[in-house]
């Protein structure tokens, strides 16, 4: 299924930096980049547990937001865009 | 419906910050803050088609991004929050 993962890590202080770089780099593991923040994500329950569970180990609840949307398995028609695109379609094509 | 709006504005100009201010301005109209740069939308299919024409009449497509998704109807289990908020619960609790 298609999750969309978007976040906001508070990049005040030094550590905050570091968090936005593990966040970004646990995504990235799990899916492509669309966005500064905001990342697609083709996986199935268990995945979809196990990215949770390491994006929550860096992050710091008092200052950093995590939001997570299963967009599901018919996603093709329900996903647009306008602009420039900074991803590639790991699966197929779904920038139209 | 829920429609949620993604995006990355190119600051690197004065008329981008403007851009961006714009935008979140148009998005504000239409829906609640959640993140930096994302919105949750409760809009039915005309006020979706608005939206997208409102936002493209003022970003930059060379330089600037918009993605929407349609989560559909049903997302009170679809959505999930890790973290700090932004956001109040227009409808009803999103957030659990």
């Amino acid at each position: 299924m298609l999750v969309l993962i978007t976040y906001d890590v508070s990049t005040s202080s030094e550590s905050g930096a570091k968090r936005l770089r593990q966040v970004a780099k646990i995504c990235e593991r799990y899916g492509q980049r669309v966005q500064n923040s905001v990342f697609e994500c083709y996986i199935d329950n268990s995945q979809y547990v196990m990215v949770k569970n390491d994006l929550k180990k860096v992050i710091k609840v008092e200052s950093d937001s995590l939001r997570f949307y299963q967009i599901g398995n018919k996603y093709k028609n329900k996903v647009e865009h306008i602009g420039i695109t900074l991803g590639f379609d790991m699966e197929d094509p779904l920038i139209f």
